[in-house]
C-alpha cells in the first residue's frame, strides 16, 4: 500500500511530485543535485523526514557523479554538494543532521579511497533510507495507543507516508490504530497557503480507508468547541532541547486551541528532527516563503499582484502547550526538557 | 471615495459583485426578486447590514413589480417576498430585522391604498439605506479611540464598506482612525474558504491608503505571539442577548487566541445587528454551505471532488472572549448582557 516518497534507483533520486497530488501521481527523476535541490526547495519533496532522507541520497547522486580518483578533490566536491543541499530548506533540522553524518563519512575516513568512501556513502544513504521505514513504523505502534475508540483526531499539513519514506509520523499513528482494528476518525486542517492537508493528507487518508473530513484551518476552533475533537497529532520540522516545537504554520494555533479547550495536543517525530543544539524554539531559523503563496493558489489569483504579505512557512510551539511526544523511543512525557534528553540522546 | 455597494436605480437594486472583486468591479442589476435573493445566496452582496439594506430594497422591487390595486393581493404579493428573501441567509440577523420592519408597514396600515403602501415601502427602503451610512460613521467615530498611535489591528473578512452601504463596521473604525490623522497598520486574515479578506479587505483598504499586510488565517496566532497585533476588530453577523457573537467562520479562533496573548478583542456592530429575542449564541443558527468552497480555492482543485468537508460558514464567540462591542451608541464594556440592553434596546 505504501509506495515509497523518495528511493534511489538506475542511477537517480525518484521522488513523487507532491505539488501534483492529489490530482496527478508524477515521479521526479533527479539525475543531479541541482534538480534534487530545486524540488526540495518547490517543495516537490517536503516533510522534514522524507527530507533528510532525500539530502542522503543527494550526496549520493554527487558521489556517483564524481569521476576523478583523487581524494582532496573527490572531498570538495561532496563539501560543494552538503553546501548546496542545506540551503535549500532551513528549518528542517533532519537535513543538516544528515548532512553531518555524511559528512562524517569523509572526515572521518581519510585512508578510504574514492571508491570506498563511495560504497560508504551509498550504504549509509540506504541506511537512512530503510531507518526511516522502520522509525515510522515504531513510532506508530508507540503513538496508536493514545487513540481510543471512537475518537476524531485533528491534524495539519501532512504528516504522512509522503513526509517520511513511507509509513508516516502523524498519519503513521492513525495507520497503526486502523492495523489495530480501531475505529476512529480525521479531521484534516487544508493548511494554508499550499495545501498540503486538503492535497497530501486528505488523499492519504482515503487511500487507507481512514475516515476524514477537510476543513479550514480557521475551522478548527469551532469544531473543538462543538467538542468533535478528541486529541490533535501533529508532525515536526524541528524540536529544540527544552522541547520548543516548529512546524507548519497553523501549528502554533492549533497548540493554544487545544489547551483552551482541555485537548491532549501530540508531535510525533522521529529522533532525527530533535535539535539538541539549539536549546529553545528562540534558536530555530523561521523560512519566509514567496507572497505569491499566499496572494493565491496554484495560479488562481484573490488578492492583488501587489498586496503585502507575511509568509512565514512554520510557527514554533512553546513546550509548555504540548500534552507529549511520540518518538520512535516510545510517548515522553514532561518535564520535558529532563525527559527528551534521557530518551533521545543516548545511543538505543 | 466610498461608492456604494448597494443602491436603488432606475427601478432597479444595483450591487458590487463581490465575487468578481478585486479583479473586476462589475455591477449585479437586479429587476427582479430572484436575481437579488440569489445574489444574496452567492455573495454577490454580503456582510449582514448590506444585506438589510438590499432586503429592504428587495421589498421594494417586489413592491414596484405589483400591477394591481386589491390590498388583500398586494399583502400576500409582499408577504411572499419575504419570505423568499427570508430563505436565503439564515444567520444574518439584520435582514429579518429590515423584512420584520417592512411587514410593520402593511400589517400596520390596512387602511392605506396600494398606492399609499408603494410609497411607504420606498420611503422606508430610502431611509434604511441613509440609516445605515450614518450609523457606520457613528461607529466609526466611537471605535477609532480604540486605535492607538503606532498600533497594527487585525481583522477577518470583509467588516468594510462593501459588507455596509459605504463605510463598514470594523473597517470603518479604520477609516475614522484614519481620518483622524492616526498612523496604524492593518493584519487582514485572508478568509477561507471564500477569502473576503484577501479579495475584498485589502482592495478596500489599500485604495483607502491604509497600510495592509495580508496573512493566511493560521498566521494570526504566530503574528500574536510575536507581539504584532496590538488589538482585534470584527464585524458580525448576528449577535444574542448576552453578547454571544456569530460572525465568520474563524472569528472564534480569533477570540480564542487574543484571549491567550491578552490582546483586546471588539465587535464592531450597528444595533440592527442584535437580537435580543435570542438569549445566547445557541440560539443562533449556523448556515452550512457547500463542500466545493472548502475542496478547492477560487475554482482551483486543492482535495478530490468527493473529499468529505465541513463546512459552516460561521462559529459563535462567546461574550466572555469579547473586551467591548462598538455600536453607534458607543463603546459597550462587561457585564455585556446587563450593558447592551441597556444602551441598545431603548429608542434612542
Amino acid at each position: 500500500m505504501f509506495k515509497p516518497t523518495v528511493y534511489w534507483s538506475q542511477g537517480a533520486v525518484k521522488l513523487i511530485d507532491q505539488t501534483r497530488l492529489p490530482h496527478r501521481t508524477t515521479m521526479v527523476i533527479c539525475r543531479d543535485l541541482k534538480t534534487l535541490a530545486t524540488a526540495i526547495r518547490r517543495l516537490q519533496v517536503r516533510g522534514a523526514p522524507a527530507i533528510g532522507v532525500a539530502a542522503g541520497f543527494g550526496i549520493q547522486l554527487a558521489s556517483t557523479r564524481f569521476k576523478g580518483s583523487g581524494r582532496r578533490a573527490f572531498d570538495r566536491h561532496l563539501e560543494r554538494a552538503a553546501y548546496h543541499l542545506a540551503a535549500s530548506r532551513p528549518t528542517a533540522v533532519n537535513l543538516f543532521h544528515v548532512l553531518d553524518e555524511m559528512k562524517a563519512l569523509w572526515t572521518g575516513a581519510p585512508e578510504f579511497s574514492v571508491a570506498q568512501l563511495k560504497r560508504a556513502i551509498q550504504a549509509k544513504a540506504a541506511a537512512l533510507y530503510e531507518e526511516n521505514r522502520q522509525v515510522c513504523r515504531r513510532m506508530g505502534d508507540h503513538g496508536e495507543r493514545l487513540i481510543s475508540d471512537g475518537m476524531t483526531a485533528l491534524t495539519i499539513c501532512n504528516a504522512g507516508a509522503l513526509a517520511t519514506v513511507d509509513y508516516g509520523t502523524a498519519l503513521g499513528v492513525f495507520y497503526s490504530a486502523k492495523a489495530k482494528g480501531k475505529r476512529f476518525e480525521v479531521f484534516a486542517c487544508e493548511t494554508r497557503p499550499l495545501l498540503q492537508g486538503a492535497r497530501l493528507t486528505v488523499w492519504e487518508l482515503e487511500r487507507a480507508k481512514v475516515p476524514v473530513t477537510l476543513i479550514c484551518d480557521s475551522m478548527a476552533a469551532a469544531a473543538m468547541r462543538s467538542g468533535k475533537i478528541g486529541a490533535v497529532f501533529t508532525g515536526a520540522d524541528r524540536v529544540a532541547a527544552n522541547g520548543d516545537t516548529a512546524n507548519k504554520i497553523g501549528t502554533y494555533s492549533l497548540a493554544v486551541l487545544a489547551k483552551y479547550h482541555k485537548i491532549p495536543f501530540y508531535v510525533v517525530a522521529p529522533r532525527s528532527t530533535f535539535d539538541f543544539r539549539t536549546s529553545s524554539g528562540s534558536g530555530i531559523p523561521i523560512e519566509e516563503r514567496s507572497a505569491d503563496e499566499v496572494r493565491g493558489f496554484q495560479g488562481a489569483a484573490a488578492a492583488s499582484a501587489r498586496a503585502r504579505v507575511w509568509n512565514p512557512a512554520f510557527d514554533v510551539t512553546p513546550a509548555r502547550l504540548i500534552t507529549a511526544f511520540v518518538t520512535e523511543r516510545g510517548v515522553i512525557v514532561p518535564p520535558l526538557k529532563k525527559n527528551l534528553k534521557r530518551a533521545l540522546c543516548g545511543h538505543g
